[in-house]
């Protein structure tokens, strides 16, 4: 490790906000150091409590991430919000939504936000997400937030790893948007029916307990909490709930699944990141990677065919 | 490749509806017929338009594809729909999604739907996607629609590699979801605004022109269509504008550069899936991934240094 990066996994250890803004820009970005920055910092984690939250577009996840956050802070914990934003690297989405949202604890030490876009991630969004994630919980937060909207089969896995799984649901949208919550239904620890001013409320929540009563969940079942989270309504319920599940899912070993599960999730995203590489550089350069395209077009070879002929090159077939 | 798959393969090129549907399970399920059957009907494709629809939920784009599907029909051309649903496979809504879609062209040889839940798939959505659109243009289909909710990495993924894709937005909805946007502009070829009887179309149509003003899209920039999908309008001038982006893309090359990236999408993602599988038999067993988790739960290894561990087993290192 050079003598850089050391002091930059001291840093983030101190706790120091540079330096942790600092390591997450290095370990999304792929740079070189990653490797060492997440190898200093890993042994330092495991501290803090993931809190996934998903649903669909327009739930208004990030209001309640909002809330939840001026919660935790009054209760003298420390938080970092990772925010998974479906918006493009071109337009700026995500950046921009960050400076929103940091003018909200801008003046707050013990808050730390980042909003990553979907796209365009060296090795995928699930490792990325993992990466920032590593870096927070090193820096000693309490409780990560992880906020992603709930469709997409990368989006759904990297929530479904989180220590308690929040999906929030509103009344009243369309049947399309409601049918998503069945891809995110069997995934809930908790469940939130926000914006409960509005009307349908009653609908939704005998709809989801029906819903629940058709599935096998693991232990108890899983709560519903209606919120409104642009006054702050139902806000210290959701977070009692969270707490609960977590006590409960401490005792009966289940909290301690989780967090293989995404040890593991991490572990395969590294893997097929390496491996891809290595294949890159060494069975498939560039030249040959062209020319295997020209007789995928041409029809010449099918891609299945044409991954076992890498396969052979490797000795592994 | 045994007897019954090469019946199978000449069943689909021969159009046989039950054919087509057997291979279409077979290779979803990633049966070990799955590469025999890719292999023996890959080189009879390469002929079918493919039009990705994406959108927001609730966008109605199942509706559109409907009745474009029609007015295809109409004008004698054969169908297939592959619709990337995301819901869950414990729930069956992308099963029932089929069968509520099935009857509107139950009587129609000449119209094949498959709609695809987003989780649980060997190899990953886009690798399964790539293979049901492999046999239905190898049973001769002249259009496939591939419909997806553009959100989530992998879904996007998917649709930005079809022929022409088609980006449908509606009037109304809230800012996060227009928000969403953003992630799918820069791979539209052809916008549509729909529910274009709403109030707010101009102002849609005028937000999506001022943007596609600030990005640099690859030569004439993407035409907006207004459409009612509930009553047809505007459907037929959608087809007329996707194919007059087709005829433009053949002719500047751009054509054959996209379909160049869905070969090399479907490689890559093949070659993933295979060097995964080869990695877990031969260096990553199941005790040995045992071993790795519980070292990686105790934080005495971080992920990458553990795939690092894997590469050097493997003389890659």
């Amino acid at each position: 490790m050079s003598a850089a990066t050391d002091a930059l996994v001291e840093g983030v250890l101190k706790r120091d906000v540079r330096a942790v803004a600092r390591a997450i820009s290095l370990v999304e970005d792929g740079e070189e150091s990653a490797a060492a920055i997440l190898g200093g910092l890993f042994p330092h984690g495991g501290k803090a409590l993931v809190i996934g939250v998903t649903g669909p577009p327009g739930a208004g996840k990030s209001s309640l991430v909002d809330r939840l956050t001026f919660l935790l802070r009054r209760s003298g914990k420390t938080v970092g919000i990772v925010a998974v934003d479906p918006t493009s690297p071109f337009t700026g989405g995500a950046i921009l939504g960050d400076r929103i949202r940091m003018q909200a604890h801008a003046t707050d030490e013990g808050v730390f936000i980042r909003s990553m876009a979907t796209r365009g991630h060296l090795g995928g969004l699930a490792a990325t997400t993992g990466h920032v994630m590593t870096v927070l919980d090193a820096s000693g937060k309490d409780v990560i937030l992880l906020e992603t909207v709930g469709v997409g089969q990368d989006e759904v896995e990297v929530v479904s790893v989180a220590d308690v799984t929040v999906v929030v649901l509103v009344p009243g949208l369309g049947d399309e948007v409601q049918a998503l919550k069945a891809g995110i239904m069997e995934i809930a620890d908790v469940f939130v029916v926000n914006k409960a001013d509005r009307d349908g409320v009653d609908r939704l929540v005998t709809e989801i307990s029906s819903m629940l009563s058709l599935s096998t969940h693991e232990g108890v079942p899983p709560e519903i909490v209606t919120t409104v989270a642009t006054t702050g309504a139902g806000v210290p319920a959701l977070w009692e709930h969270i707490d609960a599940f977590r006590v409960r899912a401490e005792a009966s070993g289940r909290l301690a699944r989780k967090r293989r599960g995404r040890v593991e999730q991490a572990l395969e995203k590294a893997l097929e990141d390496r491996l891809m590489k290595a294949v890159r550089s060494r069975f498939l350069p560039p030249e040959d990677l062209e020319r295997t395209i020209d007789r995928l077009a041409a029809r010449e070879i099918d891609p299945l065919a044409a991954a076992e002929d890498v396969l052979r090159k490797m000795g592994f077939s």
